[in-house]
């Protein structure tokens, strides 16, 4: 009798899985590689016709085989984003996903793995929910560079003496008969599609369907040779059954002594076939033994080789997406091992206002954009000067020409231009300073600053001059905003946080730049030679500043004790009533 | 008789002028605003014959006069820089630089500064070198946006009652007696032109020439209608003498009694003038009066207002000479009050390599060029990924597209976009490492490591990992290199300098970042998980580590005990010896 081959079992994993398995890894399982449960789905083999040309001009009609695949997509791991293949059969698998790509590439590690696969299988065999089909997959994902290495395994119980089919093999069923078991399928309540591979004995009204673990029972009043398995094929092949039938088989054999049995591989369209396997007289499988079976089942790759494959999701995804997920990912990691309880949503929801685009301005939105703030928005007055770009690390040379960008514009462009995620936005504006003369529109400066305190969460005070600073800080403090002030002398520098209050419990405030000012803020910048109009510093304390005054704002936003969002703590005066206030205070000092 | 009135003078400054002035009050002057002499050069007036075509076709012959102008050109602090104007004569004059806009803009500051002038005249007057024609030059130069704002004045003490002319003024003078007197002056050995006003008077062989100091004895044997002065004339207009007249005929009246005399106006070409000057009968100034006398002349501008000027030099500068200065500005604006002694020369000569160019090498280039260092290279193996702009600030989005451009060669290119100026080279190559499989290169790779050695004076270690800091350790070592290491921990980071002599006294080698290990560097990077692999930091630590580098790196430099330039004084085995034992040890550790 011929020996009954099977149709090897393709894999087939969707862009959406690799995007799923990203996402696990980074912020679900992290540095845990233990196996997990995923869960994928097989499709029917199907036969289409050929319309090819070749065969169509002399009226010659050929169908073409194609095998269904085991999908795994974006809603392995359970998350309910994505929904199956239409006609798919769920099927459970096991992913272990290694740390390092050294242990992925052991033989040994790959081989426990899938060792344990079939150990699970086999104490399955006993209850009577056996786990026939698993998938097992073996990943390395290198989320720095979105690719990913991996290989599927479909273990497969291997059964000696091989099964046998009868003279003809495997023949078209019956379409009828195939229409009337679906029938009885679908009519099975909860279960789209039932099981995998299930019992069936033929009753007058079609198809009694029952699960291969009650063999026994199910068939105890059928004879023996109108018992019927019906399993769902991916294989298209004519000669061939799909691979899961191997493990059928072997259940039926060591668990109900089943030598031989009339199968119905369920295909797509008219693509089903039947007949009968059967077990050779001779020497059998020892069931009982404690070694594990021997079992085998490691995709091939493309080119037929026992090999892992790769998978590169970077050249398929939008970059600007790829970039988010890049800078998320630098971020993620410090919640694997040193910093788990980091809450990076609080610093990535802070909406930042930035005052002043020059070099404590460039460097702090550099930073803050490293740390995952997605909203930054500038304010400056001025314009790019020649001197700028090699220590105001946004501009560039070109910036310079024709009379220098304006600052505040231009930061945010470059911004974008490092990092597309980035929603950045910017004002020229100049700041109304005391002791200075008013801008004819002093009002409507005031008012754009005061609603720009309103739109943001926390503001830099990152000016080049005393005065500059008064009039954000008592804005900072009416509004109850988080205020970062930085300020740069020769070789020393001031990083301090405004006076909301600590926490809601706290209430008392903290100090500001001017709370223990002897003199009140004034023109500074008139009479200022050169060397003092130009901040002259140590290159070096300008990006030391700026760094400081980031992770101070990170370090409170993390502190539990830290920043209150609460705004009517704070004693101050309402904002409705500051304006007028505000006007006659500048006034006054002016 | 017609009243005698003056042309009035012009001035000239050039934009070489402005640019000395800028190295003047940089380099030299800085926050020094006494008044200072300078050199001007002004030019006789000539006519010439106007082509305009409008009378050409009539047969009309036209003469445009072109009036002389006081020139102050680069040379004005007597640099030797630029040839004076042909023709022209040297003209001494003072400077006075204010410190701030607001200093320039006061009407006091600048009548002090004239009324300085006139005084510094009087008291001349007294001597054999009166000055007689003085200009005074008030500016502010806003060295930041290259403008200078300016304000000449041609100091002229006013007679009463004026002079007059005869009724018929002046006249053209006789060309063959202007050629005579001026191969009279050229005669006058050491003076190119002599003083710019001098008695004459004619003698068989010609002319005789004398100094205005020594009227009395020059003409005692004159009669008085053969009296006659000669000086050099910006004027062309035909009736009215220059401006330098004004002082001359004040002084000749007020120290030499003179009230009637005849005057030759010395132009170019034909355009010399003679006539005869006196003073009316009737009262007289006090010559003896302790006042100033009175003097005008502030230059008006060119709507003829009494106001001051702007030069803008930027429009018209090369921009990228603009910005090497503007950079340079920042630097020298140190040694003006907070660092007088600081060596910028040795900080711009250091050439400097940096051996990785991610988050650290990024900031250090950056750092190192806002210290005006001009050569700097990159090495680095890498290219750019999505993960590396927002933190390794040389690199745009666009830079990680199409799998990342090589980060040494992106570094430098976007190096050179921030500043034309730097000499930015890169080298795309990996450091070999101990422990790790030696690449097919490694031959080539350790001759362009050792060789970039020595093309550079210091060298930053700025890897990702410790094993690769190994070989540049010892390279730096055996070659005498000022070496910084710069390494990131999570919230940590360690900046130190390697090994070579502290001075050339001081022999006694430094330690280095392997000195005190009890290991022996090894593959640390095979088998580190995805958190350990990407350097997870918190954002803000790598720009401090590395502008502190930086700084260290600038502090040694001026240290007079610090990093010695002479490299064979450390005890290591020559270069030439060096790289077959490195190959072997690199060999026997991997």
């Amino acid at each position: 009798m011929p020996v009954l081959q099977f149709q090897p079992l393709t894999s087939r994993p969707t862009a959406s899985f690799w995007s799923a398995l990203t996402s696990y890894k980074l912020d679900k399982a992290k540095l845990d590689d233990s196996i997990q449960s995923i869960e994928g789905w097989m499709e029917e083999g199907r036969t289409i016709q050929d319309t090819d040309a070749t065969f169509a001009h002399q009226g010659d009609e050929r169908f073409i085989g194609i095998d269904g695949s085991l999908v795994v997509a974006g809603n392995a791991f359970g998350d309910d984003i994505e929904k199956p293949p239409l006609k798919s059969i769920p099927v459970g698998g096991f992913l272990k996903n290694f740390n390092t790509i050294e242990e992925f590439r052991q033989v040994d590690s790959k081989r426990i793995a899938f060792d344990r696969v079939v150990e699970l299988m086999v104490e399955s065999f006993s209850t009577d929910k056996p786990i026939l089909n698993p998938f097992l997959l073996v990943t390395f994902a290198d989320l720095k560079r979105y690719t990913y290495h991996y290989w599927f395994a479909f273990p497969a119980l291997v059964t000696k003496p091989v099964w046998e089919t009868e003279e003809q093999g495997f023949t078209p069923a019956d379409p009828s008969e195939v229409e009337a078991l679906r029938d009885s399928i679908t009519g099975v309540p909860g279960n789209r599609l039932t099981d995998a591979a299930f019992l069936i004995k033929k009753i007058p009204s079609g198809f009694e369907l029952g699960p291969l673990s009650a063999y026994g029972e199910f068939f105890s009043q059928t004879p023996l040779d109108q018992r019927s398995i019906a399993f769902h094929d991916p294989s298209s092949s004519g000669e061939h059954p799909g691979w899961p039938l191997r493990n059928v088989l072997y259940y039926l054999f060591v668990k109900h002594n089943v030598d031989r049995v009339r199968v119905i591989c369920l295909r797509e369209g008219t693509a089903s076939r039947h007949g009968i396997v059967q077990l050779p007289v001779g020497p059998r499988i020892q069931s009982q033994s404690q070694d594990l079976p021997s079992a085998v089942g490691w995709e091939r790759d493309g080119n037929g080789k026992l090999s892992s494959r790769l998978a590169d999701l970077a050249s398929s995804m939008d970059p600007t997406r790829l970039a988010e997920q890049a800078v998320d990912l630098n971020l993620k990691l410090m919640k694997w091992r040193v910093m788990p309880t980091i809450d990076l949503q609080k610093i990535a929801r802070t909406k930042c206002l930035l005052l002043g685009a020059g070099t404590l301005g460039c460097y702090v939105a550099r930073n803050l954009m490293a740390w995952g703030v997605r909203n930054i928005t500038f304010v400056d007055s001025g314009t790019v000067s020649f001197s700028n770009p090699v220590r105001q690390p946004l501009f560039l040379f070109d910036d310079c020409l024709n009379g220098g960008a304006d600052k505040a514009h231009c930061a945010a462009k470059r911004l974008r231009q490092v990092f597309p995620g980035v929603n950045a936005n910017s004002f020229k504006l100049a700041i109304p300073m005391p002791g200075h003369r008013a801008s004819p529109q002093l009002e409507t400066d005031l008012a754009t600053l005061v609603d720009l305190f309103h739109e943001h969460d926390a503001v830099f005070l990152l000016m080049d001059s005393r005065e500059s600073r008064w009039l954000p800080t008592v804005i900072g403090a009416s509004q109850g905003k988080m205020v970062i002030n930085a300020a740069l002398g020769f070789d020393t520098y001031l990083v301090m946080r405004h006076g909301p209050p600590r926490s809601a419990v706290n209430t008392s405030r903290l100090g500001c730049y001017f709370c223990n000012d002897v003199v009140a803020p004034a023109d500074s910048l008139t009479d200022r030679t050169l060397d003092q109009m130009c901040t002259v510093t140590r290159p070096g304390v300008a990006p030391i500043a700026a760094a400081t005054a980031v992770e101070l704002f990170v370090t409170i936003l993390q502190n539990p004790l830290g920043w209150s969002t609460v705004p009517h703590l704070v004693d101050a005066p309402a904002v409705v009533e500051l304006s007028p206030k505000l006007f006659a205070m500048i006034r006054f000092i002016s």
